[in-house]
């Protein structure tokens, strides 16, 4: 059965890393005593080493231990055996090309189905929907292919922005680029605000955290989405 | 000798289609009867159709005809012949999707590299660097190849967007993007801000337009370069 959270981002503007998930983390993780941890995005260009670190440091907090997928011999089986995993922030061109190139996507596709509980955040949640055709990342590497796990049946848009007000900057808005979207690909875009998360329970899909999301659909106009709306059904 | 201009937009804040960049066009296209365009980004999903419309209303103005590189029987043979080319805006992986799939990047290339007197803007622009691997769009669409015409030795960064004082977003700025691009890439990349075009005559690239452009080097610290800058040594 699976077990998901999907969040839009790993830290909220004056928090700290993770702090304002880990109560939901203590009861999603429950039991967990070592998680499995996936650096491959590579925030701001840090190191597989200090990235895991910087998780180490938010999960000690609620006694999980972290271990990075980067330093295993045999990656496959360390996915195969993980109690937990959680897929961090950062570009999504580069997590989906080493997720590929190092034959992980498949084995985190079977073991995360198969209810192994995941975290993402970000990049990391971008690779939950169908394609990473949403994501809003430079694509600084060429990865071989936009698809990606299909945990839900539809796409993230993380990190949703709404237009800013009274802006003069004639870039395309969030909204604008999502339509684009929607002219080439048929399913539904989840633009999840900062602070907003999906939890993955079996079937069941709940929004989660203070924030509405909004729901952008082909051809249709969007709508907002309260806080614990049922999204099972989506797609 | 190669005579392009590279212009980070099509249209300034307040300001209509092109209006900004005519008097600079009206000694480009100097002699250029009638014009080829190329509508395959198109912006917010425009038909190629009505994007071409829009463009002939503009070019109308300093008495420029256009014609749809999609309206014709032979688009190869139409890059061939034309007297001048432009690349209008929208979704680079759209854009240069289509460039490929139609077989006209590898023409478009030589023809340009020729001679023949080429206008881009932003994703139209984009294309003129080394690759598109710093369009600020979504990856609505897989193309075959990051690679584009490299018309300048470097990339480029069309809308420019400087850090937004007081932003409590936390989605990655501009500058944390291109830093992530140097950390796979070694070419330069030029930040150019609305309202700020390259123009290339031969060998020689300057900097034009009333804003500073913004140059990133892989390791080093960015410089602002004022107008009438002379790029011809960057790479």
């Amino acid at each position: 059965m699976k077990k998901i959270i999907i969040a839009s981002t790993s830290t909220l503007h004056g928090g700290s890393y993770l702090d304002y998930l880990l109560p939901a983390l203590s009861v999603h993780f429950n039991h967990v005593k070592k998680l499995l941890f996936i650096p491959f995005a590579r925030p701001s260009g840090i190191t597989h080493d200090e990235y895991t670190r910087k998780v180490s440091e938010a999960f000690a907090q609620i006694g999980i231990t972290v271990q990075g997928i980067h330093e295993s011999d045999n990656p496959i089986e360390a996915l195969e055996n993980a109690e937990a995993i959680f897929t961090g922030g950062g570009n999504t061109f580069l997590l989906v090309s080493q997720l590929y190139k190092t034959g992980l996507m498949e084995t985190l596709e079977k073991v995360v189905k198969n209810g192994t509980p995941y975290l993402g955040t970000s990049a990391g949640s971008n690779i939950c929907g169908l394609t990473m055709g949403t994501t809003n990342d430079m694509p600084i590497v060429y990865p071989p292919s936009f698809n990606t796990l299909g945990f839900v049946p539809f796409n993230i848009n993380p990190h949703y922005l709404d237009p800013i007000e009274g802006s003069t900057h004639m870039g395309e808005t969030r909204e604008t680029r999502i339509n684009e979207f929607h002219h080439f690909n048929p399913q539904p875009v989840l633009g999840l605000r900062e602070g907003s998360w999906l939890e993955v329970s079996g079937n069941k899909i709940t929004l989660k955290g203070n924030l509405p999301a909004r729901l952008f659909r082909k051809n249709q106009a969007p709508v907002e989405l309260e806080p614990e709306t049922d999204l099972s059904d989506l797609n």
